[in-house]
């Protein structure tokens, strides 16, 4: 069963240089080459990012009971389901434990890094038609956030089990991360501990994590103290602070639909989905966004399914196929 | 070994009469009269309300492994921890689960009903000198909230991991609290659907019962088709509403004490604590009070403990005599 | 609504004074009486006997929520599920967290503390006609146990989620048992440690106790240093001893109910029922039970419902009229 | 930073044809060969066999916040933690989720399969000096095992949190088991719907995945009708079958020591660690073996560390090093 054909290559950003996390400039990007695949043709490319904690080869982990990324893609072209398509998976990890996909003055400019570098970069080497831009989780915030802001980038996004409803997604990793911040000196403090640690994926761990990357994104302050952040609660008492949660909700993406109706109106495919039982409440997100995007007459697919947000990538075999058609037509 | 008198009496109220939840206007008060009481003599009063899902009797609950309230007050007093103090046991259970001790036109007016008529009813039967208002989780949140607002009412309060911080306590219910209203065609049909269950204290059904009724308090709304209340989230899609949300907020203790600041440096004891592992985040509301109330210089015990919020009757023993000291000087 | 009246009598036993575990020799028992009561006539009696962690009274415990004994009797009285019966309710509360009904060196002569003391106290001052002996979980196993023991005393038992199949609901305490006995000196040292809490019911005592408990009534041995108990497993290092398993086994209602079928077919009455999500896994001990009865030909009412081990009180309202009807035929 | 290399070599298996679970008999092995390797010159061999749910590949596996086993190997070498050495990782992943590396008449002869076909076929391509066997979970497990019941073949072992103690690690499982087997008529029936799921990861999906794998190891049967296994239950009522649970005591390594004393003190290298907090229970099998070997002088590495079951990868940083060396003398 011959398949499709992974490429690993290697690219120095200039933009993700001196970027305040001290993370790697030099990053390896794995591409996906549908089998047969001819250096002359065009082909669709569904740019893969992923979730937090994960980084662009995790998507080739293997499971036995599973499948990985590309297993699946060789399935689904060698199957009929889709036609071939190359999927670049891009590495954005950094030491706040991934990335939304947004700029960021306390961590760096990694939407810059995925528009003006690895894009030119994979172009210059691949011949590609049209774009999509999909992922889950962070992955699918990051996917329907640049389809938004990028509409002559991206002309289909596909947004698995996504962050959004901040209020609900968010909120409960809180109260954890400020006793995990509180015990070790403040989020700076933690975060030096944490990269200490030998086994950094313990149980718990994720609130404080997540908790700090996402404020480093939504509410970065260069003037703060704490690794340049300001943080939606007091760091003492745990006080909410109403102002920098407003900075969140900004990047909230039912937040931002109505003003960006035009431009997802122009999308080839806006696909969203979640688990009735995604453990981050996403799904709230999920149907909040789906009413919004009816009543703003924007077309989408919208798909629930009876599922949580953890081992969910066979969600793609049913979202690449809609984006290989869609970047096709 | 003997101890004091638990005396049951009944009272009718006017005004609970026609309640929109239908609940009972006829209501038992239990009162803890101490060891040698001396109906000639002026005691004080420690008025307890208690907590969600609870009632004025259920203090008197038996646990061989731990203490009911009728024997620890009979032990504080004979071991000389405190010396005899009246405390009225209150019923304001309601069908939404409990109450917050506050007037609500979506229950009824509860906070009428330990003002003008509890207090009255007690006060004509038994002599007291002063009075204390105390009680744990919503019981907390009524003490300090009930001292606040009726400053010549209560001399003393005591919150013991009381309601407060609502982003950390409440927020985490709603996620099941909306699954559960849509599964039974909105929070009335969840409510009927509730009562008739034959075992109502299964897991899961606390976070609509706690989300309804907590808005049931703070954002009724006579003209909501949804039993006179108004959620802070779309019903259909979770879509938040930070109108309605600022309306709890107002109703948050942290959000209360600069207000209330002057009425508060007037009371004879402010008690608050809460333990360090509190399910419900209470301990960062906690914090935040103990910060406010050293900054506006209101004087206050304030202890935390090593425990989470349930099975904490044993913390009365650190308030109760502090009460007492505090009414009795 | 004229209800009945709960009396509670004092007793105090020959057969606990002395006890190993110095429990109290003096012990209230409450005894449910029937509206109209007619200290002349004879009624059935239904002896009460509770789960572990909880005493006679503890089943009179108000819930604003459910509904305390004393009401459920009052109510199935009134409106005809069943006649008046008297209902008292017995403490064997111990040391060690509550009892199995069992004699055992190590704690004290509970079995015979109920029937040749309580009984015959509670028959010199109410006339009985016929005996039934009913509870939950610790107290179903009692039930059941104590009815294939003593067949001339009981003529019918209600098991409500009796303690059986040990293999599946006491070696799940195990672990956590060895762990908490390691970290305190043994059994004993962790007992004397466990009474000194203020909180006896934080999440994870309950395993220790239990399995202390269990070994206590299952496997004593005098000449063990370890508060005179066997354990199924080395104290040190968990090392699995089959030999003091086997005399657990031997008390296994599931292997206990071959040899008493004969005196089992002679009750009026058998009852048995459990959860399907019942948190302990007696619903296999349940399943075998009845398998094994219906092979023996032992009539007996089973039946499964869906919901856990806890709050389940609801559940009387089948066996005590069947219980009733059963003892008045 | 040169490092190793990871080849990927396709072996026809004769041992795993026709295996009653139609399992592949073609597999992949993974072997890692260290930097600057000399084809004409002799490693020491460390053959990885990895856990349950697992296969040998899945070492490889990418995790940003964690390390895989060639970064791990590369690293360890290159700082001189250890020498060179060639690390071949095994597949033998079977239908019923993973193997024990035991021989089974209802899985196929996965002892045999490791020990006359990958060894050889390795050591035909590859020139070792001598062998080591380590894995963690049920790699753990077949490294004690193996070396115990083929030393000639092995001169080292790592136990990484390995299956022992079989009453607090598989008994967990059973009541789910059960549960589900009943769901879908039997385990046969389940097994088939569990291959037909899209996610096999989801929570729950274990228990039964387990209870079954293990009794196709520990007790297979030809002439069950249940895939040819017997279960230490009874299917439908879940009674206990004690003579199933002897057979699989009889393979548990705490079991086995003393028979296999002799042996094991050939071994150059004895490690066994375990975490405090094992959620399998599978320190109190640790602390079993280590006091067994103890006593019976056989010279080992006993380790204790404070953390789970899960991501643990970080102690091969302490096993890997001793085994080059033990290898190496």
């Amino acid at each position: 069963m011959a398949g499709g054909e992974v490429v690993v290559e290697t690219l120095d950003s200039r933009v993700l240089r001196g970027n305040p996390l001290r993370d790697p400039a030099r990053r390896d990007i794995a591409i996906y080459l549908p089998p047969k695949y001819d250096p002359t043709k065009r082909y669709p490319a569904a740019y893969a990012i992923v979730g937090y904690t994960g980084t662009g080869k995790s998507l080739l982990n293997i499971d036995p009971l599973g499948e990985d990324l590309k297993s699946k893609l060789d399935r689904l072209i060698r199957t009929g389901k889709m036609g071939p398509m190359i999927v670049p998976m891009v590495d954005c990890f950094t030491r706040v434990g991934g990335s939304q996909y947004i700029n960021s003055s306390a961590i760096g400019r990694y939407e810059d890094y995925l528009l003006k570098e690895i894009i030119p970069f994979i172009e210059r080497r691949y011949r590609i038609s049209r774009r999509g831009v999909w992922g889950k989780s962070s992955g699918g915030y990051g996917a329907i956030v640049q389809a938004m802001l990028h509409p002559d980038t991206w002309q289909a996004l596909a947004d698995h089990s996504g962050d959004s409803c901040f209020e609900f997604c968010y909120i409960i990793d809180f109260p954890a991360a400020l006793e995990a911040f509180r015990d070790h000196g403040g989020p700076a403090g933690w975060l030096r501990w944490y990269w200490r640690q030998p086994n950094r994926r313990k149980e718990g761990f994720f609130h404080p994590l997540n908790a700090l990357g996402m404020a480093a994104h939504y509410s970065p302050n260069p003037r703060s103290p704490h690794l340049g952040i300001d943080f939606p609660f007091d760091l003492e008492t745990g006080e909410w602070r109403p102002e920098v949660w407003a900075r969140w909700r900004a990047w909230d993406p039912v937040n931002m639909v109505e003003r960006y109706a035009r431009v997802l109106r122009r999308m080839r495919l806006v696909y969203i989905d979640c688990g009735t039982k995604d453990q981050y409440n996403l799904i709230w997100g999920a149907r909040t966004l789906h009413a919004k995007l009816t009543k703003l007459r924007v077309r989408h697919v919208y798909e629930e399914f009876d599922d949580t947000h953890s081992n969910i990538q066979y969600r793609y075999d049913t979202s690449l196929p809609l984006m290989w058609k869609a970047l096709s037509r």
